[in-house]
């Protein structure tokens, strides 16, 4: 199964290209999945469980201009004990592509000092996506 | 009358404190208006017609957290021949105000290095705000 | 007195006109603070003490382009119990000045939910500011 | 041969978890790439001809905090005809690595709508890289 989400643009998100700069593509992902995983995102933060990113890769195919719709859809790609592959499209809702993504991420106890079992609840959230 | 749009709330945007930064807010506005200005911003802008803000203030009165909805609400107070003052309130829609702003802001010609009249599609759009 | 600092200037800084974004002149404002109050800073954070923006305004002057040097200029206003309102010059270090600007800051307790005396240690780096 | 370089650390970079957000590494490696092209960067920009990232990838090795300092080095890692590669270190200029990282950048001349060759000058920064 996937997630979309769609993303505002916003004018300030354009660098001197006139493009969405490259760094906020990832803003953009973060976004999404914070839409996605949001109410178990913040009650795992305030447990001192963050979700690390650990490992991001984006391939840029088209530029994003300041009046473009943005969508995302994810979906699960890995799933382990502690960490887990989400892939991304970031799209205009219709036939254009303007970037494909992967981000890796892992359950990170802020307390502990190391990673942790995805929570039940989270995994049930990735089962979804 | 008023325009009112809602800002999509980012995890990114919140700062160490876990609220929305102060500087944060202009970008909020900001969004608001290119999305009241929208078509003619960018025509402008096409023509080397900036509109450039020359004063911007914000009073802060609640924090803005991640799961806060943010609408803002602007109206035109001021207009003169080549500059204009829109005011803002930054709420949740219900009765909480996050904040309350002000921009003054000019229409520059880039290529003659100087102010300009407001163009007359911009005074329609902003005798509607 | 007076405390300088340069702000580093990023490509990813400036909009799409080009030049440095309105609401960044704030997070510059923002970087010149945090290096002027350090250690304070930061200690006062993890003991829920937020040093909060309540109030800020910024008269833009000139353009901050991507090869321009950008010095934060501040200094003490006003102070109170537990606010005090800061100055600021963002300049090139010669003649040419970006912006003026003001904020006004408070001392908040997080744990308790209210405005707290500006502490001690903070009062002393500021009466050198 | 490799280009080193400081990234001021921004309190405004750090997110709610209280580290650099993981999209902003990708800022502080474009900040560290402009530097490093800085003249012909611009140059390029003003006849059309931009330099964009078609690839990019990081690997987070360790949390970048406030009181941080982060030094990018950079070093081209190939060159083909209208694209290269740069690899980065992100660290502390002492043991701790922060990041590691990739972008594959390519020539992409905005008038004609093509990719077009790494221009000569260019093709000199890039060597001492």
């Amino acid at each position: 199964m996937k997630f979309s989400t769609e993303v505002q643009v916003r004018f300030a998100d354009m660098d001197a290209y006139g493009h969405l700069n490259h760094a906020t593509f990832f803003t953009y992902l973060e976004t999404a999945r914070t839409i996605a995983f949001r109410g178990i995102f913040l009650d795992l933060m305030s447990k001192g469980q963050l979700l690390l990113v650990v490992n991001a890769e984006c391939s840029y195919k088209a530029p994003i201009g300041p009046t473009d719709r943005a969508i995302v859809t994810m979906q699960l790609e890995k799933s382990k004990r502690s960490s887990f592959t989400l892939g991304y499209r970031v799209h205009d809702g219709e036939e254009r592509t303007f970037a494909e993504a992967k981000t890796v991420m892992i359950c990170f106890d802020e307390n502990r000092g190391k990673p942790v079992a995805v929570p039940p609840e989270l995994k049930e959230v990735l089962s979804q996506v």
